[in-house]
């Protein structure tokens, strides 16, 4: 079974390929957020180098958020349309869960972090139990302040994944102290082959989710939208 | 300070490309053996796509093997040829260091394998305590039924990495029993980023090696060779 996998929720954008076997290829770029001109040429790129036609893909997985909008929305459109064209299985996973499949096993606790503008962050709590990942909080949208006194009840130490690390690093590290831990950096970013191993649990699982983007809040056009339509009222 | 690593020490070859906060790119194939042909185009492929040119980068980094004698040389002449005209710092990084570098700070111990032909294995051992990465056993050439013996005085989870795997599965779940662990694939082959994050550590800690290739056996053509220059003794 080859699988196919992206990740295009942050600046971000990565592509690969998984057979039952092997991760066969990855391409990560993490430079500039233009997913809507680099996206397609990258999976090409990647389906061309490993000898492969889409026509081989099996699955088609995909992160579904939260994270940026316009960005979820390509690499979702991107995903599904494939997978329709093509008649095959498309399976959707939560972007935080991806990201804390970056640290396999890990001691200690994970917690990915994406910016969800006015100090909120997406954010959820994972930890690695002999090989499995389990949830500990799960995913929602947290004031800093609340997610650091949530984090102060855990014994353990925690690492921080994901693009709100930057904005959020100094005031996580002076409240946690011996708690805040942060990994080498590529461990930081959205990686597709961490989604391609967290939709391969899914399925043997059989949680095949459905393909709605997990928004987790409104976009800033959606609240203009209701503050106008409100005044209005 | 920008970062160029890479990694042909086995079937797979993977560039990446950091800087001093973050992963820029990353392109790995693990498909076919042709370092030859693909590592250049490749490396061309990542440095455009990250709108930079050979001379913005600061420092070269190599996985230095062991692991194929061919791969290896493609690899080092590659990389300190770059270092050597564009007058950068080079730093070379050992393969299985690279390979434990792909768990960061996970539980129980890390053994890559590689390898080595004749039921022999290139191998060590490696902990993470603290986020830091501490070696217990010494890259070594064991093997396979030495190597169990090792493994078995210790008392944690072995984690197995390595091209090696794949070949002695069987024989180690086996023997291991409930010490024999394995990742998710995508963290069972080399990565650029993690020789990247390697070789940081080297340079902080002042320890830049000669890039003399680790191969630790003697190729089969000297071998051959050696054998041949006995029989006219």
């Amino acid at each position: 079974m080859k699988l196919l996998a992206l990740d295009t929720s942050s600046m971000t954008a990565t592509v690969a390929l998984l057979d039952d076997d092997k991760l066969i290829g990855e391409y990560t770029l993490n430079h500039k957020k233009n997913h809507s001109q680099k996206l397609m040429p990258m999976i090409e790129e990647l389906i061309n180098s490993c000898d492969l036609t889409p026509k081989d893909i099996d699955v088609f997985a995909v992160s579904l958020g939260p994270g940026s909008f316009t960005g979820l929305r390509i690499g979702i459109a991107t995903i599904t349309t494939m997978a329709q064209a093509l008649n095959k299985i498309v399976v959707g996973v939560p972007t935080l869960e991806a990201l804390a499949f970056n640290l396999f096993n890990t001691q200690g606790l994970v917690c990915p972090i994406i910016d969800a503008q006015r100090d909120l962050v997406y954010t959820g709590l994972y930890q690695w139990i002999d090989g499995h990942m389990i949830e500990v909080i799960e995913q929602q949208v947290l004031h800093i302040d609340e997610l650091i006194y949530r984090l102060k009840e855990e014994e353990e130490k925690i690492i921080f994944v994901g693009d709100a690390l930057e904005k959020f690093h100094d005031i996580l590290k002076h409240n946690l102290r011996e708690q805040f831990n942060v990994p080498p950096r590529r461990f930081l970013i959205p990686s597709a082959s961490s989604v391609g191993e967290a939709a391969k649990v899914k399925i043997q699982n059989g949680l095949v989710s459905d393909m709605t983007p997990i928004y987790m809040r409104k976009s800033a056009a959606e609240v203009q939208y209701e503050e106008r339509m409100k005044g209005r009222e």
